[in-house]
């Protein structure tokens, strides 16, 4: 890897050999319905919590992954991934039957970004094959963070609506895919916000922060890329993206920018407020939605900036700030 | 990096060119005091949570390793933390004002080891400077994970003590230091304990199967290290340890093995159950004496084995197993 500022970028660009998105009943509804490899009527997925749910939810987007890649979990050196639960027991339950040495990562909603850039990383220190995934569950993350759902809380139109869904991507040193051409670990920007119902104003200054470095360190532009994807920041929180982008440095993204979150569902339709949200939101629309439009050429440069809110309910309660981050993954074909 | 079976070994091995590990008050009444850098008595830290509390200790920490290392934060290429509390929020509160890129780890008391490992593998990679840090709190993680203090509760004898405290340690590419020679990333190993107050038990299986495979991979046997050196088994798990070695595999490790979690109290004295845990348990305790006795010469050669039990207090009470793991890191001068 050759360092400049904060962006990694690599001579042989590690490979995308396959990958996986899927998701609820409710996504499934959305716009994206076509693309997603599983769509699962049955969110609780047969298991006897949420919690399960998301972890049977997150392995049968790695199996896919991996059947996609043609990999089996034996040819795996190493598995990234994490989620929003505590202690990450989504992950840890999904993975821990596949003896595939395990990475643990914990990035919040930025984790699909996260998993993406450090695997790609080690995949250009030398190993072969890893695998990099995440997932999110609505009604374990609800239960986590704001009430259990039996409680019938109201949501502000600010408040974000968690995807119910996982993806995985497995990457490879070589071979035919889509290229990991640079990432960009980010640094955590904290200016104070402590609603847990407005995640998109907590994690808009961590992505503003990103996209600007990477421009700068890649000397880049906007109308460079065919896309640039964010993971979850929703309507507030891309506008405030876009506002931020302007003010604090004169550059107009708009024309080239889409959201997960605003992508997964028809916001007019499926009354998700802001948009969606979760780990799983950019996790099953990357790994499925946009990784198809670049096979087909469709999109062949995307810089894909996940973001997360550190928020922990316990932080939270005391009345802390979410600190937010942003990590991001240009991909070519 | 070469991978051979779960091992991954480094031409040019990293080194690690400056540690720092502190600790609460109890801790610093233990056999380990001299070596601590810093011995906080008022484990609050002058903070308003013992949230906030652990993230101060692990702030304190990351400084004097940085200066220890003689590198400012703006040298470093990648801070990699975790810790045991919901959302990893420990870290993120001690890394947000650093500026550093973050890669948020999640491996429970196997952190110092994931950090360390993944931290090595990076460097071999091409990162010049990297940061692997953790923390515990005594009182953070009781609230977390059992009950709060004020409630009183009882401990069985094979309940471990939380260690109050944190390490940190910086990795180079060149100069002088200890030298990472080889690192093992575990995969979960799931056993079926379901009692919170027997981590020990959790994670013994996960530390025979990691020493064991870094055996094999190695062609190594137990007499060729000075100190075999676990996390925070405690002395119902170094007991169930030295079984299942001997059990499974024919090996007796006991003359060469030692466990930071009994190491860091007196057994005899100091009120702990069956030893020190958490992730602060092997961070503070290999960031200072272990390293130091290796600065002097003392241990030449230590395989650093830290075990996590992934273990999540949503799915504890939801009757599920806490599964296992353990990475382990040779170190050598």
């Amino acid at each position: 890897m050759k360092i400049n500022g904060k962006t990694v970028s690599f001579d042989n660009p590690p490979v995308i050999a396959g990958s996986a998105g899927v998701c609820g009943k409710k996504e499934g509804e959305g716009p994206l319905a076509q693309d997603f490899d599983a769509i699962f009527e049955d969110t609780t997925m047969g298991q006897q919590s949420y919690e399960l749910a998301e972890s049977a939810m997150l392995h049968d987007a790695i199996i896919r992954a991996l059947t996609n890649a043609q990999v089996s979990p034996s040819d795996v050196n190493f598995i990234l991934s994490g989620d929003l639960l505590d202690q990450c027991m989504g992950s840890a339950f999904a993975i821990k039957d596949l003896e595939i040495p395990s990475i643990g990562l914990y990035g919040a909603c930025s984790t699909m970004a996260l998993s993406l850039s450090v695997g790609a990383m080690l995949i250009d220190g030398g190993a072969s094959c890893v695998a990099a995934g995440t997932s999110s569950h609505f009604c374990s993350s609800e239960r986590q963070f704001r009430f259990p759902l039996e409680y019938g809380g109201q949501r502000p139109p600010s408040a974000q609506w968690t995807v119910t869904g996982a993806g995985c991507a497995v990457i490879k040193s070589k071979g035919n895919g889509i290229k990991i051409k640079a990432v960009s670990i980010g640094t955590i920007c904290d200016l104070g916000i402590t609603d847990a119902n407005n995640m998109g104003a907590a994690m808009a200054p961590a992505a503003e922060k990103t996209i600007y470095e990477f421009f700068r360190d890649t000397k880049s532009k906007p109308s460079d890329y065919d896309l640039i994807l964010t993971g979850d920041l929703g309507l507030t929180g891309s506008d405030l993206l876009y506002s931020l982008m302007e003010e604090e440095h004169g550059v107009d993204i708009r024309n080239v920018h889409n959201d997960c979150g605003l992508m997964i569902y028809d916001l007019k339709k499926q009354d998700v407020n802001s948009g969606g949200s979760g780990c799983g939101c950019s996790g099953s629309v990357l790994c499925s939605h946009i990784l198809k439009r670049m096979r087909k050429k469709e999109l062949k440069k995307v810089l894909f900036v996940a973001t997360g809110a550190l928020m922990s309910p316990t932080s939270n309660k005391q009345g802390n700030p979410i600190p937010g981050i942003a990590h991001a993954v240009l991909l070519e074909v």
